[in-house]
């Protein structure tokens, strides 16, 4: 079992905001470390006495963290050998591990991820026709099925990008791409830009293995700081979200990409572009070109998920014709390919006219204009601003009280996912904010603003607790 | 771009058998390295004169190396700026980039993997009935559909290894769980085990990113020489295939299972145990247990693209219950699931009776004899032993020409995996070795046999030539 020093448990942890008891705010940052991974399940925690003097608090608050930990069935204690995470292990369900919004009474508002949406049981049937010619083959189709390779490049050729059909790889959806380009790029000391607010698990995928982080600073657009970040080091590669940015809803403007191609191309860091939302544009709004316009060098993402349904593992990537060898060659000990028949039905869902993914805007847009709604009305202290894109809403809550929320939201029945998660060089930033989804049904959305005014009660009444959280922090 | 050192590249090479003319050894060995990888495309090359040098050759031989690989389209040389690996780029097929046994008049031998057995268009057909309650979910199935868990649960807990479905997590395919397992135990300078004869992407998971290889001398058996090898140093994980094992075909017997797992739990090495071909039992042989019944630290992998069909991007791990939310953490960075309908379909096959896998395993049988009995009549020269199961022969070669006839092979429109693959520790006791997949009909087998003749007539009186090898080496 690995042991975690009291110093190396301390930074993790950050310095604390003194808002409120200092048990409760090491206990609810403790918390997510352990759920999000980054205290690994198995570790043995510092003494009591050696976490306080870390931390610079009383021996009986060291001892409240560690009783609360335990009461929260995510530690156990033996005689001698002190505190060890211990992550429960449940009975033979998944939605404790993992939480899905369909499970139980619980609300999931961790995944921006609808139910199939109409016309997509079509897709299945018409592409249930092509299967005879698919069993004809082995299956493998480790760089895509060519038909589904020729759609996507007339799509990017019909936007003003040319495109062949082998500049495209597809992959297990937007994340397979992501992790891909992150494996095939990553060198020892290898380092990748990301922007200061982003989506965790892409950022992670470029952390993980030899590579290394570098976050832009948090500022007023996802996209602000790059010369002087470009300026303080060498980087490989830069992983953003222009389109519809996750979690904030922002779009990088025509004069940002221009920038950003410039600098990027100046230093020679591959942009390693996530456009996996652009089709998610919910007020039809005029959208500045892909990168790839920009900046020929661009590695672009895009994926059936957000615009369809995450069942379908299906996205993928466009690159220089230069860089698909390597990136293949990456695969082959990875994954060797998607499921074909998924590729099948993307295909029938591009070419149906456009018709499934206008009604899935239209369900999507009804849903935002409703969540707003019932935020306005039940929560008036938190700020959204409308995205005309995306799946979630970007809230700013009035006090920095993101962590102990999403503590306390558990206990009402309400799954969040922490501010924190998007911060990856600041996540005590993420404690003024919270991403909602707004991927369910009118009621469930009602219901859940209304747990979510529960949970904001406790917490500044000063009489929220610690709920249980699963241990799996997946975050679509 | 990388430049690429005489003295790395010697190295890279090993030392030569010196049979037949010396320029035509490294030009062989050369390009397989540049076709599968293990020398980057764009590399510049050392020039003539100090590859001369480096391999103790005239500067007329590393002139014609240098010839004869742009003659076969894989570098290019420029004024001033040396020989630099340049691989073909295609116009819009994928043939050429990956061979797919279905392209062409070229036949791949690459592949041990068949076009859909019968059963399976009717598995597709019978899980569309069950497509309606998986569109009302997300479909993100991080650990997999609840209801093949339990199936693949069930099947282990009636072979007499106790399995909860919370110990199974479904990936894409076994590679998916090979890699997501090797990147979950990868710590810097962290080292895994392998075979000393192995299925080639899944060692070179384990030696990506952080972690590093060691492998087993080549022996009688691959399981032999495991004492000396834990003793010689520490290691994290031992990667392995016991069942009808990729590529010789061979079993672990009862005894030598018991003695891996008594040795590896004794260093607390973590068996990783491929057991992908379990099910392609053709001649139905009583199989010891599966591994973890022997160990129960042991992380099991099992798939359905060898017992059905590869185009179900549809795998398994089977592991202890403490490693499953490390496993699932390690995921989320990766792809954030495997397909929904893909895994209603596998659910489907495992209910059907076992017709399926019947049908599949006869049709296999039956291709196995009939390769056998060609090569017997067309090129008694090669021995081959019958394996009692899995999807290919593994040929002994009368000589040392391994490589010469994989380079010679595509001039007669066949391709073949070099021996060399196969080895991770020593590349060169693959030029006595060839695996033939028998997955193609008896017309296919006996054309390729007879390919494979010509290629060893050429060999065999010195009138070889360098074929174009295609730019990926995928082996499944």
């Amino acid at each position: 079992m690995p042991a975690l020093s009291a110093r190396r448990l301390a930074d993790l942890l950050g310095p604390m905001d003194d808002r409120g008891p200092a048990y409760r705010e090491i206990t609810d940052r403790l918390r997510l470390m352990i759920v999000d991974g980054r205290v690994a399940d198995g570790s043995r925690l510092p003494s009591e006495r050696d976490l306080a003097a870390a931390l610079g608090v009383s021996r009986t608050t060291s001892a409240r963290v560690y009783a609360e930990l335990r009461a929260a069935g995510l530690t156990r204690s033996r005689q001698g050998s002190g505190n060890t995470v211990a992550l429960p292990r449940f009975a033979s369900s998944t939605s404790s591990l993992v939480p899905m919004s369909d499970d139980s009474d619980t609300i999931a508002m961790t995944y921006s991820a609808w139910p199939g949406p109409p016309g997509l049981a079509r897709a299945f049937e018409v592409a249930a026709a092509g299967l005879p010619g698919l069993l004809s083959t082995t299956g493998y189709l480790p760089d895509g099925l060519p038909r589904l390779r020729c759609l996507l490049a007339d799509r990017y050729t019909e936007e003003g990008l040319p495109t062949d059909p082998d500049q495209i790889i597809v992959t297990n959806g937007a994340m397979g791409a992501i992790s891909l380009v992150a494996r095939a790029l990553a060198r020892p000391g290898s380092r990748t830009l990301v922007e200061g607010v982003t989506y965790p698990h892409g950022a992670d995928a470029f952390a993980a293995g030899v590579g290394r982080l570098s976050a832009l600073p948090v500022s007023e657009r996802p996209w602000d700081g790059l010369d002087d970040a470009l300026a303080a080091g060498r980087h490989d590669a830069a992983y953003f979200v222009p389109d519809f940015h996750n979690p904030t809803g922002a779009v990088m403007a025509d004069h940002e990409r221009g920038h950003w191609a410039r600098a990027l191309s100046r230093r020679h860091v591959v942009p390693v572009v996530d456009e996996s939302l652009r089709d998610v544009n919910l007020d039809g709004i005029a959208m500045p070109p892909v990168f790839a316009t920009y900046d020929p060098r661009a590695i672009l993402i895009g994926s059936s998920s957000k615009s369809y349904w995450g069942g379908l593992r299906v996205g993928w990537l466009r690159a220089p014709q230069s860089s698909i060898v390597p990136l293949l060659q990456a695969r082959m000990m990875d994954d060797l390919g998607s499921s074909a028949f998924d590729q099948l039905v993307l295909c029938e869902l591009l070419e149906d006219g456009g018709q499934t993914l206008a009604a899935s805007r239209a369900r999507s847009r009804a849903a935002r204009d409703h969540l707003l709604e019932q935020l306005a009305i039940q929560l008036p202290q938190m700020r959204a601003t409308c995205p005309t894109g995306g799946l979630n809403l970007w809230l700013t809550l009035p006090e920095r009280v993101g962590t102990a929320l999403v503590a306390d939201g558990t206990d009402h029945g309400l799954l969040l996912t922490a501010g924190s998660r998007f911060f990856p060089g600041a996540p005590a930033a993420g404690e003024r904010h919270l991403r909602l989804p707004f991927t369910q049904s009118h009621e469930v959305l009602t219901e859940a603003v209304r747990r979510l005014s529960l949970a904001w009660e406790c917490v500044s009444s000063g009489t929220a607790t610690a709920g249980t959280a699963p241990a799996i922090d997946m975050i679509a």
